[in-house]
């Protein structure tokens, strides 16, 4: 008897599977297409103990009771339709992981209505791509603690191995592994987002080639912006097309895609209430790239005039680095403060410092800021979006005039910044006494008597505000 | 028999049915609290053929068929109660009319669970707030176009006359009404925070006293700006308090709150996959006021440091006056690029000049500029997003360097101008033939084989980045 089951063998899922296999597991596996199984045991396993099966019902038979069997298969109605093919045959107590990127709501639905048929089940967030999968992901799984302490030994060996231990840790109750994981992706988004900014400012701005631009971010890479996206990014701009001889990356059409994970965080911030500027930009920013047609039409339309003629590029360049770090401090700020509403809110019961150390290793947004992060929130774990500290204020008011500079720069050369400038406008806000919202508030009240407070007394008011 | 009937008598519900009854109809009107009816007909009701009724079966049975019965409460279950308490009342052929600010999705469910029963139903956007509600609203009623006949004569006498015609017209198929008027909201919140951007500036960049400021808005407001939302805001500006004797909004407490169809308006154009930055940071920027408490704490612990000294008031102003053009320009951009995508995704067929032109009286957001925005949109009925025009770059291009010194400048006096910046991001980036995204896409390739396109030839590619 096998000691767990897979389902769904994409690249996410062979990996997986391989990766669990080399850690001494025995595994069965299945597929909607029997094709796939077959080249993968062909192609792939060696001398893992992996068996393909070619029907859910041998497939489900050939694992040791309870069973568990992990969903690596597309998000949404695929994921119901294998629970529904996988439930005749499966006993209570068994234990279902959806190691996909499922909507929370989705996960919580799953989660409540197996569980009256007495099936565990857990949404887990696996993060790390295709590398990832094999060589130790970031996992993230919520749910019933005891569904988890089923399989924890498994997933403690498989997930990605760091100083601060396995990448892995029960997340929290319900679907906060879904949650975690998606607003992990918004996050991935506005700092791939901050990257790709600095990148335009370094490269029509500067007119540096991709071979400079892939030195500098190499440097970065050895400093406070040591990063798995940084580091991809040098490598990214160094690479050169085999067939054209060109870098890669100038080849490359400027049409972002997006699978939703990102679009959710920036709605569910919305519901939640919890500002995430950035993270809402980043994905903008990967919606109006899509209209390239309209805008290369618009771009031959207008004149561009040019008026900055002596730059310091060193300078820039130090400052763009300080830029880009503060983008990625606030964007993890934005994200950690809507887990933690989303844990109050959903009694999830999230604790931020692990998931700042499950994200060390494994995963997309694995970065060097990470320690100094937890260091913070260590500090004062109320502190959820890591602002209210010294250490934050200190280190964020050091790379102030560097984001301003680049942000007026960047218009200069007619570049646009959205997560740059959302950064900063968040940041300003934040630590603004006094916001005209006061002015919205009496706009509100003028045309729709939606009352307003004082600052001076207690109370709720409306004005009849032409009468004077 | 009554010509109609309007349930819901909170002030928008009790100056609509005035304005009916002032246009020469007779109106039943009924109220969940009767107390309110009473009231209502005792203090408010005069030479008006207004009859209270206090059980819904009179109420409905008072009225001349097929029976048309306006609904002026409160979105979401209010709704959908109400409809279920008339129904047994109702006969095949009569029309419910959805005034208040029901969620679009809400409104084509009940169209078809209505329609199964013979029963019409046409939501209808209602914006003016109180005194447009009284005086001239402006009505965005959608559904099927045999239900609008049914009502036109009355909407068309009661909405708002302007130049232009009555602010009514038959917005199209389907939630269309809501969906617009969902819109207009979004829109509103994004001018009403540009304002209040500019307001910002004004006050504690300029230090300028909100008698001052009044001065400026009011003279704005016979210019270019000129627009309710420019008027009140210097009505307000100028409003002192009666018992303080200070100008009132500097004593308004700074927390706007929003009631959600901005919310919608952003969550929405996520789904629809249509950018709506600066509509979208109004929300954000009102959700992350009302974390006042923090944002006290942590201006306490940052020191600002004011470099700008030398400023030329004078032509600051006309900068902001300039900037905040833009940005209007901008939201009414974004907001109709968002129901042209809608319209084609919901089968609404809606026309953005009539929209266009149904906005210019009566509701929140009607300005001069609207005229412009016609002119524009005639020229060319494709050019949803209004940007593709000589007419249109040569207004914001003109308008450019006025609002990159604003945002520049707004930062040396920390203050956060979200809805400028990010309308001025959208611009940029409408207008630049390659975005950064080529690099967004080489990275979602490397560690998620998410492939890409290229530049120089068709197809869709992969490449293993790790390999050079």
């Amino acid at each position: 008897m096998k000691d767990i089951g897979l389902i769904g063998l994409a690249v996410m899922g062979q990996n997986l599977a391989l990766n669990i296999a080399r850690k001494g597991y025995s595994v069965s596996v299945f597929n909607r297409t029997a094709n796939t199984t077959q080249e993968f045991i062909k192609n792939r396993v060696k001398v893992e103990n992996i068996e393909g099966y070619y029907d859910i019902k041998s497939f489900v038979e050939s694992l040791a009771k309870p069973r568990k069997v992990i969903l690596m298969i597309k998000a949404g109605k695929p994921v119901d339709d294998v629970i529904q093919q996988l439930l005749p045959y499966l006993d209570k107590g068994d234990l279902i992981i959806d190691g996909g990127n499922s909507y929370f709501k989705d996960t919580s639905r799953r989660i409540n209505e197996l569980k009256e048929k007495g099936i565990l089940y857990l949404g887990m967030g696996v993060s790390g791509g295709e590398a990832g999968a094999l060589h130790g992901p970031s996992l993230m799984p919520g749910g019933s603690y005891d569904a988890y302490k089923m399989v924890e030994d498994i997933l403690l060996k498989i997930a990605a191995q760091t100083e601060a231990g396995p990448c892995c840790t029960y997340v929290g109750n319900d679907s906060a592994g879904h949650f975690v994981k998606m607003v992990h992706n918004g996050i991935e988004y506005a700092i791939m987002q901050a990257i790709a900014e600095v990148y335009d400012v370094l490269r029509k701005g500067l007119k540096l080639s991709p071979e400079e631009i892939g030195e500098i971010f190499e440097k970065w890479n050895n400093g406070e912006l040591n990063s798995f996206l940084m580091e991809i990014s040098y490598k990214i701009m160094k690479y050169k097309d085999k067939e054209t001889g060109k870098h890669l990356v100038d080849l490359i059409l400027d049409e972002a895609e997006q699978k939703g994970t990102g679009k959710w965080t920036s709605q569910t911030s919305l519901d939640l209430g919890i500002p995430t500027p950035s993270l809402n930009l980043a994905v903008e920013a990967r919606t109006l790239s899509f209209f390239k047609k309209a805008r290369v039409e618009l771009s031959k339309k207008v004149t561009k005039t040019y008026t900055t003629t002596n730059v310091d590029k060193e300078k820039i360049i130090v400052d763009l680095e300080n830029a880009l770090l503060f983008s990625v401090f606030i964007s993890f700020s934005q994200g950690l403060w809507l887990i933690s509403e989303a844990s109050k809110t959903f009694n999830y019961d999230i604790d931020l410092s692990e998931v700042l150390r499950i994200w060390k290793g494994g995963c997309i947004i694995r970065a060097k800021i990470l320690d100094f992060l937890r260091e913070i929130i260590k500090e004062n774990t109320e502190n959820v979006n890591l602002l209210n500290s010294e250490k934050a204020l200190s280190f964020l008011m050091n790379k102030f005039d560097s984001l301003k500079y680049i942000t007026n720069l960047s218009k200069e050369f007619y570049l646009s910044t959205f997560v740059l400038n959302s950064s900063l406008d968040y940041f300003l806000s934040m630590i603004e006494e006094n916001l005209p919202a006061n002015l919205i508030q009496a706009q509100r009240d003028f045309f729709g008597a939606h009352t307003y407070k004082r600052i001076d007394k207690e109370g709720i008011f409306h004005t009849e505000w032409e009468t004077q």
